[in-house]
């Protein structure tokens, strides 16, 4: 902990990097001197122009993207995103496939049907509380999109590599494993992400979009609903949330210059998860809820032997510098989301505290 | 100025009150003892709980709102209530009427139209370019709503007062001068604003609905497009803009307990606007495009004698400090946008430049 300072373990918004934090406030008042706040200058001017593009820039070089690809910035987080998906790209009767790995899952899938678009749900978790990630799925090879959430927050489940689809493309929510290994993008049509957890504050979702994709795009939709309008003006047709954009240019530039690309990044996070897996793989006292395959190396969902224990874990965590360990309200729980901001040194603290909780309460 | 701070007319996002800046930067790191920044604590906690809540309150407070109506943050901005409106009020071959003064009123009306919704424009400035405000518009008594455009942030216009609409609900986008001074809730069904001019940061939109117009959303919408979604949640179906509604929380507590109310921020207001209407009614030099009895008192637009002293002022005004003065490109010339925030100090010390300038180039 530094400069009072808790462990943040936060499902999202979650920790940023102290480092993006404190340039944030330095320069708050009199933005790269323009006498503005960065909440002040306009998003027409050569200050937020440089933010945007810097941001546009960095994210394309992290992921490897080609001219192929379209990084957008779209507001109303990824739950916007579920019904924009099935809104820009299944008219005519059109139909997608779509795998259900847990909530988000559920929600996009409600999304679609809401609107009373054809999809199909070709796989699911739901027999065993969605503690796994489902195999050898057969894709419909004429759908127009295959939808998965690659991380399941609330379950604490990843998928280990991109599934088959028989060429269809690939279309993911990656609201909370974006930017946290290397990914290759050739097989997604396309990818978004709510920024609050891996890259950025709440308010924007990072969606990077495919040629091909952005072609099947319909002219009668209204204007903020389609993929096309963001991509044909640079995400400012109309006035885009500046601050977050600004503070996902800060984390991309971290993840470049600080952490070294996202190889590195995947080294580092695949420490950390060892760290806390490590322990619950030894411990009789703590036991981790996702299949050992299934695991996400970024919510790592884990229980006590009963609730009241729980209760009391929380709260001693609480009080001794570690937040954001009680699991989602939908499953209960504890979690510790650990994503990229998230610090070795924080793991070590944690499974310290945890080692001398059990100790007393074992 | 202050603190290597410039005089900001920008249009928006525009000037924020130094003080709501100074807090935002002073606390940034570790928001009320949380060991987190606000950007960090989760939106379901106790912290932004008392953030959101004390943002409803004195919004209420302020513009003096009973139990009918509900305060809603939503992303998306202006644009995305031009696309809702319609979308949720607007079902079976119901109409609504519209009133066109400029730009982003007929916005308003193409993303009517883009749905293939039915609306009837009843009025329109646009024979003389939008300079004035249209008087005595007979609204359709059947109507489920007559939506107006309250200042015209482009063409420097305002509504003097609130039309007659024989009982139609009014549905007005504020986003240019909410909470510049007090307004009679009750004859309007809906009202929102992006709060990047007069209250906030860009990223979110403040919506204000009465019951009665919620009544009239239907269940097939997508989750994120009802304003019934917003309602019984509280803006928090989703993960909501924590930082843009932080800073609509401070800008709400300021205009409180350091303005004193709406009342005395038109007050304000009227007098901001004096000083500079005063120098363009005397100039021979300087000249109001719109009428007077429409003119706005946020963004106060006028010329020159002509485009090449109309640069060379935007120029010169910059370098002594001056910032934002370019009229919208759209229309060219010169704008002094002067929200809430703009102080009377920042309007003096602006005449005092542009008598000078009109000395040495009259």
């Amino acid at each position: 902990m530094k400069a009072n300072r808790i462990y943040n373990f936060n499902a999202g918004p979650a920790a940023l990097p102290l480092s993006v934090l404190e340039e944030i406030r330095d320069s708050f008042i009199n933005f790269k001197g323009s006498g503005m706040s960065i909440v002040e200058v306009s998003h027409r001017s050569k200050w937020f122009d440089d933010v945007i593009n810097d941001a546009l820039i960095r994210t394309k070089r992290l992921l490897n993207l080609d001219e192929k690809f379209h990084v957008l910035f779209i507001q109303g987080g990824a739950s916007m995103q579920f019904c924009m998906i099935p809104m820009n790209f299944l008219q005519d009767e059109k139909s997608a496939d779509y795998v259900n790995t847990g909530t988000w899952s559920t929600k996009a899938i409600k999304e679609a049907e809401i609107q009373g678009k054809k999809i199909q749900v070709v796989a699911s978790s739901e027999d065993k509380n969605f503690s796994y990630i489902p195999k050898n799925i057969q894709f419909n090879k004429d759908a127009v999109y295959a939808h998965i959430t690659s991380n399941n927050t609330i379950k604490g489940t990843q998928w280990a590599s991109v599934p088959d689809t028989n060429g269809v493309p690939l279309v993911a929510d990656m609201s909370s494993d974006i930017m946290s290994k290397p990914v290759d993008m050739n097989k997604f049509g396309l990818i978004y992400a709510g920024a609050q957890k891996n890259i950025g504050p709440a308010g924007v979702c990072m969606a990077i979009i495919r040629d091909d994709m952005l072609s099947l795009v319909p002219d009668f939709l209204p204007s903020m609903l389609k993929y096309s309008t963001f991509a044909s003006k640079n995400s400012m047709y109309n006035t885009p949330p500046c601050f977050a954009i600004y503070t996902i240019q800060l984390v991309m530039k971290w993840l470049e210059e600080t952490i070294g690309g996202l190889a590195k990044m995947e080294e580092i996070n695949r420490g950390k998860a060892k760290i806390l897996y490590d322990l619950l793989d030894t411990s009789g006292f703590y036991k981790g809820t996702a299949k050992q395959d299934s695991r996400s190396m970024m919510n790592i969902t884990f229980r006590l032997p009963n609730e009241d224990l729980e209760k009391k874990f929380i709260q001693e965590a609480l009080e001794n510098g570690f937040g954001g360990l009680k699991g989602h309200r939908s499953v209960g729980g504890c979690r510790a989301s650990i994503y990229n901001p998230t610090t070795i040194e924080a793991l070590e603290a944690l499974t310290n505290f945890m080692k001398n909780f059990e100790q007393k309460n074992g």
